[in-house]
């Protein structure tokens, strides 16, 4: 999606500012259209601020349709394909586009329960979990009250507008929404920082199984070119960071062991605050190695 | 198997003397009968001496029979199970009776190109290896030639004979068979030993799947009441150690995120001398941890 | 001094019994006197308790006259050699005959000080002690009331006796007043105990004067023969341990900047308890170390 | 000093260029005077090439004049307050102007047995080391011949000169004449960046004595809020850090033993490299820490 400059965005009319931003709350054009009157803004941050302001002081029966235009997770409408085009890159990122049987089944179940208890559907920014974490929310919440929940559907509703914003207007003041994940290598045995370790980064489900999420190879300053999350928030989740340490101590000719003590060394973690700051080093040798969350 | 004490079969008749240690030779009873002459035995080491002496000073027909009389490995015997007892436990104990047909077939392979090349079984004391270690050995000496692989058959043999001596008998000198793991656990947020965690460790084959192989539970000291490996060889392969430091953290009401940042700890490693002394602990605090080879 | 076995002790008559033990309680060989009617005593343990509670169960009077056979501490019985043969060894163990004039002189003010609000001297075991933990002992007992310190002089007391006792009678249950200090070198370089390294331990005055109380050379698993303490307290003081790492690894042709980055690593700790047990390890090579409190 | 920017110096006339830059080679302002013809100078890197060259293609005398125009290190004239401004800050900076009577002497005997081997002085580009450095380079500078010896003294004037002119001129492509020392805490007790640690940075002479070189307290980020060296050469010595951990964990209210296990952690290292680039973190909890030489 290519990003529309904030100026732009300012000067335009009614009908390319609702085009660029109308769908940023589900199914409801009319709060693009209320933050209109509002223009220009400063920030990002100021026009996001119009559009929950105008949820806010929407009547009880806005604030409802608004909530009740949301899909299943993982329900009918996805599996018919009748998702909102964000909607369906949201639930694929999180993986509901490819559930077991038994993890269908857990959504259906789920949804069921949540819709019987409070009357709607259960809405999180699914962004920002795992599958796993999708599940313990909507177990941890079908236990709330309904005032909570509804308050609740509210604040998850403001960050996937958030998101769905951040994706598509550029400007000053960006939106708090993002996470930095990154690592480091450093080779205690040379006392160098590790060039050339090949990284993949794994998600861990609860049963164990992994599946890569990014692969990299430390540069000369034992760093990825890149961070391994920087754009998006970071989801709720446990990962796996492994580091092919013999292959890069074996590429310097260091005496190691056959088969090396040390192979691919796994760093597993999890993270908990999805906008947060996780560095997450090693410093190793052939016999040792220490990690640590850094900053 | 009750051990007999080395002094009892000092002094045990020939007939008692080969129903002892008559089977440490796989189907060649005459290793036995021709070390009897040397009774007494000052340690089970000269016991295992005068065995393997006789072997080394028989004739090139009696040593080739004894090498041919080994079985394949995961091979029709076994599958008919017409092993001896020995076998069948040093076999089963490497995994070799619940391969895979994919495995089973690469036993296959390999027993027929090593009969076709050598003229005589693959033998190896299969209870200094993990399966794959197995493979990798199998592929290894297939390159060697005729003389390389006759010495190595020999020396695996009496790697096996010495394995089994030391199930059999006791006495003083024991056979060097024995490898040794350990851990210990260092709590570093409160700066004594963990108490109370609960750790398991895998042997990890080579695509990633794992096998628990035994679990423990930290003591007072952050020691396991008994090493993870002491009285056998340990199997060269792949090890992965888990210690569950958020279940720990959580008992002790240490502050930890939510989900704790560290969880499970794994700690991958992989043995290359069956009969050497690897210690593997670990400092950890909830954000931090550390490991090496001790000793 | 030459101990005396228990049995001995159990078996002497008054006379003999009161040379061995008389001197336990300063200036007090009545103590000793009343225990003896107590013989014979399982152990050295239960020597301790009968001797101590002689003097617990001993009129006020007498109490108070054995306090006050306590000389001070670096006082004028200290300067003119008029010391008992033991409190002349201890005084002399804490540094207590080679002050400099500023320290002598807040010895004699607190002494003074200590007299006029308590009327008595001040008594601590000073074998547990460094110089300042002494001076700190002193100012923060000063604010006590009266009755606290009665009672802590006594327990001061029995600390001195137990001491006393363990260094003249051999027997079973030995009294715990020892303490432990030990350490460990693990090149994380090469993968296995750092042999060879020389390290010193030093005790660290306030004003980071230090004084060499001990020096070894790590043996073949990177310990010291002996611990550095372990028949008896560790003095409550800061102590650096040094590890001469690049000579260590210079021995072993180990590549290292000019000069090496890392020479001799100070690793600097206090003890607290005396009777602890402290484990004070260095994992290191020529680029990183890390060291803990362990067990 | 006031820094004159490059294209101030490339625009002026031949006597304000002269002024400016006229004392980087000491006593020799022809240098600058042949380097002015060059002008403009694209970068600060190019004038540096032109005084250089200036020199390298001078006749035999007027190099030989350039090096006899050098001051004895800790010389007669330094004595006598006769050094130029800038050879008096250098060697300020060096500590030369407070030696001890024997280090005077032992510079003494240096100053001679150099010029009686060589007849020319002792050039050495003092910025780049400590006190103990220059002795060990005159030691080893003593046992070259003549040939290399005034190869070296070339090399060293312009070593001076471009920190000299770094000094005097600022513009892009400045001389890579600067080091970099940082540090960085982090709490692993607590899982974050170490906020408040009071960090002194010492020189450390060979007897052991310390000279505090600087001060800090880390920021929210657990650094210092401008690198510990960065716009000057690291000088060749051994140095340590203190950080003062007790204080730090005592204002968080974590527990710790009375006194605490570590109270000042000291991190001794060595600079080999006074443009090279260190740091030298530290990971600390109450009860453990680890450093290493980082990037």
């Amino acid at each position: 999606m290519e990003q529309i400059p904030l100026e732009t965005l300012n000067a335009a009319d009614r009908k390319t500012f609702e085009a660029a931003v109308g769908e940023v709350m589900e199914l409801a054009p009319w709060v693009a259209d209320e933050a209109y009157a509002a223009r220009p803004f400063a920030s990002v941050t100021a026009l996001y601020q119009a559009m929950t302001d105008a949820v806010r002081n929407a009547t009880d029966a806005r604030q409802r349709a608004l909530i009740d235009g949301h899909p299943d997770l993982a329900g009918k409408a996805a599996r018919e394909g009748k998702l909102t085009a964000d909607s369906t890159a949201e639930q694929a990122g999180a993986g509901l586009d490819r559930l077991s049987e038994e993890e269908s089944a857990a959504f259906h179940r789920l949804n069921d329960a949540y819709r019987t208890k409070f009357g709607m559907p259960f809405i999180v920014c699914v962004r920002r979990h795992g599958k796993e974490s999708i599940l313990r929310e909507f177990e941890r919440r079908l236990r709330n009250d309904a005032a909570t929940e509804r308050k609740t559907a509210l604040s998850e509703i403001f960050r996937i507008a958030a998101l769905r914003l951040d994706l598509r207007v550029k400007g000053s003041r960006r939106l708090k929404v993002h996470g930095h994940l990154s690592t480091h290598v450093l080779d205690i045995h040379g006392g160098h920082p590790a060039e050339g370790v090949a990284i993949e980064l794994c998600e861990v489900a609860a049963g164990g199984a992994t599946r890569a999420v990014k692969r990299a190879v430390t540069n000369a300053d034992g760093r990825t070119d890149q961070p391994l999350f920087t754009a998006m928030p970071i989801p709720i989740a446990t990962y796996e960071l492994r580091f092919a340490v013999s292959d890069y101590f074996a590429g310097r000719r260091v005496p190691m062991s056959d088969p090396p003590f040390l192979g691919v060394v796994p760093v597993r973690f999890s993270v908990a605050e999805p906008e947060g700051r996780y560095h997450v080093p090693l410093s190793v040798s052939p016999w040792a190695y220490s990690t640590y969350r850094g900053s």
